[in-house]
Parts: structure tokens; C-alpha cells; sequence
């Protein structure tokens, strides 16, 4: 069996829900909101499910849904993309990073990731014959160091991959951080694979940049979104590559291979998603805004020290009160004991983890947050 | 960029079908049918998409999907299997064949391969480190060489991938050639990854048999099936595996990196649709018969060599008539002249391949087959 995968652990978002599941904790773990995105949303998706088209749409994705693609990144970034040549659509921003690392890293390349980082990253960096090089960044500040960052990168330097907002430090970069990330790209003729899928879910007026729009990025970026993210629908599994053709062409070689295409009424769904009006966009990350102030100031009341976050759907806080050292001990005991389930920062590093930081997800009904809130107060 | 998947060309059902819809000529390349599956199964996915759960489901699948795959081997095969340990829900048999060779194959394996074969094949066991050996079988018998394949079998033989009934040569391959394979695999201590996304489209009183229910083999062999091909409902992009728990497992670690789960309302309505009544199942065969009927009597008075067919969507012909040595050539002048599309069935070798024929997919209403036999007498 495959050496790469195999020595993996199931992936602990899955492992999490399965012991809430099992255990009926409140699930503050996996990253998914109780309230599904809008109804006109899934009516479209129904509506074509039932008068189809339901057989293979193009392998790049249908028309309307890459044309949206293209028409959001004017929109929300003034990006001028060529929907025929630099939009792919995806089953999940899962698959989308999975197509992207295929199709850019040749064996020998290095990748550089900051740590902490979404487990999928480094098992298919390494399937792809690459070698992920670690810089990490340390909570409460997440800020990202910039010798670090610059002794990172070398002649084999192929890509960085940038999550931004962040996950799990609810980190936003600054645009100090993302102008050195640019530069360091430029000198070493190097790719950004930017996992944006949490684009539209940040806080307190800061707004999403993207490296994409950074000067001389245009044509190094490739960008990634998420439509389960971004509609509170993330059973979908649709996302989106935006890449210039250069660096689209080698992707849509894997995706061909991965998966070849996406559901058609869901792609439809997600383009007129996309299309819908401003409030739509400021309305979803004001009420995850309200939701983070909401569980973060349950958390502190029952004892917590909660850091800041700027956004994505996860707060962090530390495992001090709780007397506990290993934070994956810490969450088996908070859902087996409090009844509420969370994740293990430790889960995000590749080796030497901090073990003291535990991370809750807050896109849920306010009764639910709260619920958790007073059982964890109970339990400490 | 990656050497595997870059050095491919773009897929021969996505250029053709391209070339289909550019040219406005009728596609009977790529294989879907042109009538959509049976409308409950697509008010179910209509109904979730609606009311929900529209959330991450299990990275396994959902419940009543596992449960209904399992039920459907027992139904179909006899065979009995655990749906919690046994069974994975994929995004698309495409998928299911990637995380089955990305699971299962390490590096310096070999992985035979039977010529012709489905395109994916090939990049993703190179992709996993191994290496393909290929066994020619060749029209029109396609017959099963038994010295040629044995000689195919060696110490570094991980797998056999076995496409039955198979794509593009409409074969179902015989209950002599299958236990061949099983007492080879038996003998050299390989697994089958069985594509068998055609398994209820056999034709003329044949029934589909499985590897898997062979003396021996429950424990070897990976069985792929396809809510699309069997419920006529391509773009779902529904996929399962059915192995036994230990290569199951590794399985399962390739997928939770690849795409990580699949969309809630659709499995939900292949859940149903698994449990449909014999009739359905009988129906899509003999309907799908006839139309194989229908076509190849049209191109054989079309003045076309038409070649039997036993199962899945396609005929194969012999380009002679048309005066044309090439065959991608011949499908490129039937396209763009004719305008009717077709797939060069060298696009499914890995080399050095047969140039003398064409495959047409028969899975369309009667009238567009009339009007392609049509089109294509006039031409010639
Ligand atoms: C693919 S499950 C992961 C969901 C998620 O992004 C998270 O919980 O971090
Ligand atoms: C993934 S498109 C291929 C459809 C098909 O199986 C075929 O046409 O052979």
C-alpha cells in the first residue's frame, strides 16, 4: 500500500465529528455551519436536478459557472480573468489544491508551508515528489517572520501555499506580510497556490486581498475558492481555480484525471450564487462576525483565554484553564466529558506541535453556541 | 509542472465532445446518455438539496448510501458485505479509481493493465510510483490470451486493473477468463481493482459476474461501481468501492485527501435509487440493447463493419469503409464532414495502437441515432 497516505491518520475534522457523532456532543470541531445558505441557492440546484442537463458538463466546469467565477473576481478583487482559459471548476477546494499541487510540483521541488496548515497540504506535496519546507507562525500574533519566511525559499523553490484567512488562526495577512510573500516569489521565480477558500468571511472592515492582485502576481497566483465556504453549503464540494493559462493547463491535466468534472445542477446553483447583490457577501460575515464575539465571549466567561480572530469559522484558545497539556487529550475530554467537541491546533503541524491550543468552530445557531458555552462552564 | 499529467494530452471525451459541440454535430463520443435517469431519484436530490442536510457528510458517505451498496451486492451478487468497514462513496468512478491505485500501489509496483483501456488509468499508476504492464487484447474477438496475461504476472505485480464489462469493446469477459485472472492473482498474491461501472449493462441474457464472488478473491478485489452509468445520470459523478476492510483503509486515506466526501443530496438519491425494483434494472439493459441493436444495424447499412457487442454503451467499427488508415483522422472527418462525433478507439493504448477503428456510443434517443446513421450513409 501506498507509503504516503497510509501512514496518515484519518483526517481529524472527520475523526472529531465521528466522536460527536458517537458520543452526541455539541460538534464545535469540523468546520460547517447548522444553517444552510440561501434557499434560492438550493432551489436552483433542485430545479436542475430535476429538468437537467444532469450528464457530463464540460471537464473545465459549465459556462455560467466560470463565467461567474471570472465576473466575482472583477467584482471583488477588479481581477480581469478570461473565463475560457483561466477559471476551473472543482469537485471542493480539496480537490482544486489536490489539482493544483499535481499539476505544478514536479519531484525534487520544494513547496513551502506555513505552519500551522490544513492536513491535505503536505500527504499530496509528497505524492507529487515534492518536499514541503515549514515556516511556522506561533499564536497569539500568528504574525509570520520575515527572515523566516526568506530562509524558506531557495533554488528549488517551486510554490508557497498561502490559506488566507487563515485556518485555524483566524489570521488575516497583512498587506505588509502578503508584499513580502510577493516579493520573495519574484526573486526566487516562485508560485503561490493561495487556498482562499474563507475569502468572504472576515472581520471588523478588514477586507480579503489577494495576492493575485499584487503587482507582477498576476501570473504566479493560483487562487482557489470554495463554494461550500462562501453559501454555508460546504456538502456541495464545489470550488474554483482562477490561474493564468500557463499554470491552468498543467491543473486541468490532474483534474482531468482526479476527477474530471463536477455536478451540473450544483454548478449551476453556485453561479447564480455568485451573482447575487453586495448585502448578501457583508451580511454572511457580519453574522459570523457576531457569532465569533458571541462563543468567544461565552469561552472567556467559562474561563477560557481566547486569542483575537480576524477571520474563517474558528476561534482558538488556550488549554491553560483546563490543567490539561495535550490538547488532543484536552478536545477527547472536553466532547467525552463536557459534551462538546472541538479540534487539536496540534492536528496542524507537521512535527514538534505546540499541544496547548484547542480550536472551536462558531458558524452555528446562537441556542447551540450558547449550549456549548454553559456545558463547558459546567465541566470546568 | 508535473511530468505525468502534463505530458498528457487534454482527455480524447473532452476534445471530441468539444469538437461535437463547436461543429454542432451530433456526439456519439463520449459516453452518456441523452435522457436523463428516472425522475424519483432526481425529485430525491431536488428534495435534500432543498430541505437539507446539505452539510459535510461522513467522508465515508452517508449511512443509507453505504447501507443501499451493500444491499446491491448482496441483491446482485450474493455477496456479503459490512457497509460500515466495506464500502466508500467517491465522487465519481474516476475518483474511486484514483484513491483505489493512489491506496494501493507503491512505488516500483506494477500494475497490469489490459489494452484498450479508460484514459485515467495510466498517469494516476505513474503518478502512484508504479508502472503499467500491458496486455493487448485485440478485435474482434478481444479475446483473453492466457500466456500472454500470465506472462504479464511477475514478483513486482501489485494489481490487475480489470474493466468489465468493458469500454470501448463492449466485452464481458467470460467466466473462463475471469477465473484465469483470479487463479493468477491467487498465484502471484495480486489484487483486482475491478472497474465495473458497467456492470448492469450486459446484453443478450448475459449477466455481469464480479471477481469478487470467485473462490478466493473476496479479500483481493476492489469493485468500483457508477451511479451514473447505471442510473443514466452521468454529471452526478457518483462513485463506490466496494473492498474488503484492509485495503479499504489505505483507500480510504487517498480519498480523504483527494476530494475528502461527496455532495449529501445526491448520495442520497443513488441511495434510493439502488433500491429500485428488478424491473428497472432489467429495463435499462434491454432498452440499451436495442439501441445497440438499432445502431449497429444502421452503420452496418451504412456500409460500416460493425463489430459485436456484448455490454456498456459502445460499438466499435472498422474505419475500412470510410478509405481513412488514421483514426483519430476519421473521427476528426466524421465530425467536422459527416457531423457525426466519434472516439478513435487508439486514443485507449499506451502505444503503437491499432488505427482501424472507431467507437460510437449507442445511449441516445432513437430519432438522433437515426439522424447520425442518417448523416454518416450520406457522407459515405
Ligand atoms: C474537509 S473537512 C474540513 C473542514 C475544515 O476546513 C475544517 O474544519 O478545518
Ligand atoms: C469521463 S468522460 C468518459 C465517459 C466514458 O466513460 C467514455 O466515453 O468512455
Amino acid at each position: 500500500t501506498n507509503p504516503i497516505f497510509t501512514g496518515m491518520p484519518t483526517t481529524i475534522f472527520e475523526a472529531m465529528s465521528a466522536l460527536a457523532r458517537e458520543t452526541g456532543a455539541i460538534n464545535l470541531g469540523q468546520g460547517f455551519p447548522d444553517v444552510d445558505g440561501p434557499e434560492e441557492i438550493r432551489r436552483k440546484a433542485a430545479e436542475v436536478a430535476v429538468d437537467g442537463p444532469n450528464q457530463y458538463p464540460s471537464m473545465m466546469g459549465i459556462p455560467e459557472l466560470r463565467q461567474a467565477v471570472a465576473a466575482a473576481n472583477r467584482r471583488f478583487y477588479g481581477l480581469d480573468v478570461d473565463w475560457q482559459r483561466e477559471v476551473l471548476v472543482t469537485s471542493g477546494a480539496t480537490e482544486a489544491l489536490a489539482d493544483a499541487i499535481f499539476g505544478l510540483v514536479a519531484p525534487g521541488d520544494e513547496v513551502i508551508v506555513i505552519e500551522p496548515y490544513y492536513d491535505s497540504y503536505v500527504p499530496i506535496i509528497r505524492q507529487a515528489g515534492g518536499t514541503p519546507v515549514f515556516v511556522r507562525i506561533t499564536p497569539p500574533e500568528w504574525a509570520l517572520d520575515a527572515d523566516r519566511l526568506a530562509a524558506a525559499f531557495g533554488p528549488k523553490t517551486k510554490a508557497i501555499i498561502l490559506n488566507d484567512p487563515m485556518n485555524p488562526a483566524g489570521k488575516v495577512f497583512s498587506e505588509a506580510e502578503l508584499g513580502l510573500i510577493a516579493e520573495l516569489c519574484l526573486k526566487h521565480d516562485a508560485y503561490v497556490i493561495a487556498d482562499e477558500v474563507y475569502e468572504h468571511l472576515t472581520f471588523d472592515g478588514l477586507k480579503h486581498q489577494t495576492l493575485m492582485s499584487f503587482p507582477g502576481m498576476r501570473e504566479r497566483v493560483v487562487r482557489i475558492g470554495s463554494a461550500g465556504k462562501t453559501f454555508s453549503l460546504t456538502g456541495w464540494k464545489i470550488g474554483y481555480i482562477t490561474a493564468a493559462p500557463n499554470l491552468l493547463g498543467p491543473i486541468a491535466k490532474a483534474h482531468q484525471f482526479i476527477t474530471f468534472t463536477t455536478p451540473p445542477n450544483l454548478q449551476a446553483a453556485v453561479a447564480l450564487g455568485l451573482g447575487m447583490d453586495d448585502a448578501y457577501f457583508t451580511d454572511l460575515a457580519a453574522s459570523q462576525a457576531a457569532k465569533r464575539d458571541r462563543l468567544s465571549a461565552g469561552l472567556a466567561d467559562a474561563g477560557f483565554v481566547v486569542m483575537p480572530c480576524q477571520g474563517t469559522y474558528f476561534v482558538t484558545t488556550d488549554t491553560g484553564p483546563l490543567g490539561i497539556d495535550d490538547d488532543a487529550e484536552a478536545c477527547r475530554r472536553l466532547t467525552r466529558e463536557a459534551g462538546v467537541a472541538a479540534v487539536p491546533v496540534s492536528a496542524f503541524y507537521a512535527g514538534d506541535a505546540p499541544t496547548r491550543f484547542i480550536r472551536f468552530c462558531f458558524c452555528k445557531r446562537d441556542e447551540v453556541l450558547d449550549a456549548a458555552v454553559e456545558r463547558l462552564g459546567r465541566w470546568l
